[in-house]
C-alpha cells in the first residue's frame, strides 16, 4: 500500500510547528513527511524589529532547521516555490515539483503597501533576515556617511517609520535604544537625529487598550519619536514621503530613511495559484482546510479566521499561526488514520506583549494589563515561549533571551 | 617680556610628536604652545586600511589628544584651519584665528586623483575616520544587499582597488581577510566575490624589492586578488571603472566598490595659502623651514625632502613625519633661547614593513629582508613603536597591537 505523502510548504511559525507536531504524531510506516522551505532556516519573524535596528543580531534570530526536525521522518528540501497546481496536486518549485496527498500552506505573509507610489521601490521593510539586515546597514551607512559630507545633510538622519501597528511601535522601540549607540560609533550629535512615525489611522496600535496606548506613545515621545497620527503617506521618493492629513494640503517630508512596517497581505502564490482570496487571504473552514479542496489546509498569514465576538478577523500573528500548526498536525493524523471527523480551530488568545525597547513593554496577560519591566520581561517569557513550542528546551538554551543581572 | 606662540596645526603623527617633544623641551614660562586640529583625537593613519576593511574597529585606530598632551604646558583648539597667512603671522581657523610666532604646518595629505573624471564623486578612500568607517559600511551594505534583489547583481560583490602601492597592497590584505567573514554574515557564496587591483605603474610596490613584491603578489593572488597591472583607470561612473592598458581599447568594470588608494599630495591649504609648492608639498630647507618664512616649519605629507642617494623626493610616511617632528621641536626650541645653529634633518630609515592581512606580511628591517608571520610580527611592533613615541608606554599598553598566543 502506497503511503500518502504530506507536504508543508513554509517552516515559519506555522509549518514548523505543523512539522514538529506531526513528526510526533506519526509513525514512519504511516506517512511521508516533506518540509518545503526557500532557506534552510527558520527565523523568529516577532524579533526582527530587533535585527532591523541592530540590537540584535540577525543570526540570533534564526535556527537551522535542520536541529528541529527529525530527519528520519522529515525530508527537508530546500527550494522556493512558484505555483501550487491543486488540481493537479502538486507544488511547482523553482527546480523541480513535488506531488502531494495533503498540503500544509504556511508560506507567510508580504508586506501590503496598499498601491502607495514608490514605497516598493524606496521604503524598506521589516520582512525577513535579508531586509532586516539590509535595512540595519542602510541606517549605519547613513551615520557613516554624514561626517564626510563637506555639506552636511541633516536629512540623512530622518527616520520616518510608517505604520504605528505592532511591527513599527516595536521597531520604533529598538530604534530608540539604538540611535544614542550609533550616534557614539559614528561621532553624530545625537540632536540632529530625528524619527517620526506616521500612521494613517486615528490611533497607534489600533485595538489596544487606550491607557497601553498613552503609556507607549507618552514613553516614545519622552525617547525623542515624534508622532504624525491620522496622516497618511501619499508617496515615497528616493529621499523623502510625501504625507496628507485630511484636508491639509500634502507635504513632503524629507529623510535618509523610510522603513514600511504598516499592513501584511496574504502571499501571493495563494492568488497566483488560483485561490479565492481577499487580499491573499483564504477563509478557511474551521478544520483549517480551503473551501472545496479537501486535501489542502492554508495557516498562518495566508489564512483568515473570523473573531466571532467582533465579528473581524484575526490579525496574523505567530500564536495564531502555532496554535493552527497543532490542529493541522492533529486533523492530518486523523486524515490518514481515516477518520472522517476533524477538529475544530478555536484561538486561544494568551495575550498580547507589544516591546517597546530593552527593559519596557506594554501588555495584556491573561486578560491582565501590565506595563514596564514586568511587561518586558513576560515579552522575553512569550519570545522564549515559541521556541519551546518547536525546539524544545535545547533551543530555548541555544537562542532564549535572557537577561543576566 | 612676552612669551613667543608656537602654533602646531595638525595632531597626526608630525604633528603630534612636536607637540609632545616640545612640552617636554620647553618650560612653562619659555614659550606658548597651541596644537589646532580638527578632531579632538589623533588616528593612525597606518592603520586605517584595517577600519576601512573592517578587520580592526575605528576606536582602536584613534586616541584622545588630551591623553597624550600635557595640559599645563598645551593650549589644545579644536577647529579647522581654513588658510594661512604667513605674512600676517596668523591662522585662520574656521570659528577664530590665531597669530604665531612659529607655526609647525602639520596638516597631513591629501588624496591625488590625478584629475580622473569621477574618482572623486564616486571612489571611497582610506583616508581618515570618517573615510574609513563610510567604506567599511558601504561594503557591507552592498552584501546586505545582494540576498534582498530579486535579480542578483553579481557586479555588487566586485572590490576594485586603485593603486598597488602601499596602502592599496596593505587594504587588499585585509580585505581578504574580511571577506569570509562578510560572506558568512551575509549568508553569501564566497566564490561570487571578485577582487581586482588595478595599478598604472609596471609593477606591484613600486620601490620595493622584486623578491618581496613576488612574495606579497603570490599570496594575494592565493587569497582571490586579481591584479591588473600597468593598467590605467581612465575614470570612475557610479556602478563601475574604465580600464585602459597600453594600446588597448579601454573597457568598463562594473563595480559595487571602487577604493582609490594611489597617491597622496600635500594639503590644498598649502598653495591656498600661497606657498610655492609641488602638488601641495613645500620643499623644506634642510633645518624643515620653509625659505622665505624663517617662522614657518612645514612637515610631514606636506613636506618634501630629497633622498640624496637616489635624487627624488622620500615618500611620505608616518616615520619620516615623526622623526621631523623631533628635529623641528629642537629647532624651535633653539629659536626661542635665540641660537642661530639649527638642526638639519636626515631621515633614519629603519625599515619598511607591508603587512599583507592578519599572520603575513613583507618587509625590510634593519636592511634584512623578511616576510611571513615574522614580518607580521614586526608590522605589529612598527605600530606599537609610533604609539610608544608619542604617547609612552601607557599609550601602548591602551592602544597597542598584541597577539594572543
Amino acid at each position: 500500500m502506497r503511503k500518502p505523502k504530506i507536504v508543508i510548504i513554509g517552516a515559519g511559525y506555522g509549518g514548523l510547528m505543523t512539522t514538529v507536531r506531526l513528526q510526533k504524531l506519526i509513525g514512519v510506516n504511516e506517512a511521508d513527511i516533506v518540509l518545503i522551505n526557500k532557506n534552510d532556516y527558520h527565523y523568529e519573524t516577532t524579533w526582527l524589529h530587533e535585527a532591523s535596528a541592530g540590537t540584535l543580531h540577525h543570526d540570533k534570530v534564526r535556527y537551522d532547521i535542520r536541529d528541529v526536525i527529525d530527519r528520519s521522518k522529515v525530508d527537508f528540501v530546500q527550494d522556493t516555490v512558484v505555483e501550487i497546481n491543486k488540481e493537479g496536486k502538486k507544488v511547482i518549485l523553482e527546480k523541480g515539483e513535488v506531488e502531494y496527498d495533503y498540503l500544509v500552506i504556511a508560506l507567510g505573509g508580504e508586506p501590503e503597501t496598499f498601491g502607495i507610489k514608490g514605497l516598493k521601490e524606496y521604503a524598506f521593510g521589516i520582512t525577513n533576515v535579508n531586509s532586516s539586515r539590509q535595512l540595519r546597514e542602510h541606517i549605519e551607512y547613513q551615520f557613516a556617511t554624514y561626517n564626510m559630507e563637506e555639506e552636511k545633510n541633516d536629512n540623512r538622519l530622518v527616520l520616518v517609520v510608517g505604520g504605528a501597528g505592532f511591527t513599527g511601535i516595536e521597531f520604533l522601540g529598538e530604534l530608540t535604544n539604538r540611535i544614542p549607540e550609533l550616534c557614539h560609533e559614528y561621532d553624530v550629535d545625537y540632536h540632529k537625529v530625528k524619527i517620526i512615525c506616521v500612521e494613517a489611522a486615528p490611533t497607534v496600535l489600533p485595538g489596544f487598550d487606550p491607557e497601553l496606548v498613552n503609556y507607549a506613545v507618552s514613553q516614545l515621545e519622552r525617547k525623542g519619536v515624534e508622532f504624525l497620527i491620522g496622516t497618511a503617506i501619499k508617496e515615497c521618493t528616493p529621499d523623502s514621503i510625501i504625507v496628507g492629513k485630511g484636508e491639509e494640503e500634502p507635504r513632503e517630508i524629507k529623510a535618509g530613511t523610510v522603513v514600511w512596517a504598516a499592513g501584511v497581505r496574504g502571499n501571493s502564490i495563494i492568488e497566483k495559484s488560483g485561490f479565492e482570496a481577499m487580499r491573499g487571504r483564504v477563509k478557511v473552514q474551521p478544520d483549517l482546510r480551503v473551501p472545496g479542496f479537501d486535501d489542502v489546509f492554508i495557516i498562518g498569514d495566508s489564512s483568515l479566521v473570523i473573531n466571532e465576538e467582533i465579528n473581524r478577523p484575526y490579525p496574523p500573528t505567530a500564536q495564531i499561526a502555532m496554535q493552527q500548526g497543532e490542529v493541522v498536525a492533529r486533523n492530518i493524523a486523523a486524515l490518514i488514520r481515516n477518520k472522517t471527523e476533524l477538529e475544530t480551530f478555536t484561538f486561544d488568545n494568551k495575550g498580547t506583549v507589544c516591546s517597546l525597547g530593552e527593559d519596557d513593554a506594554i501588555g495584556v496577560v491573561f486578560g491582565k494589563k501590565i506595563t514596564g519591566a514586568k511587561a518586558s520581561f513576560m515579552k522575553k517569557v512569550v519570545d522564549n515561549r515559541s521556541l519551546y513550542m518547536i525546539g524544545g528546551v535545547g533551543l530555548v538554551v541555544k537562542k532564549g533571551k535572557f537577561k543576566l543581572f
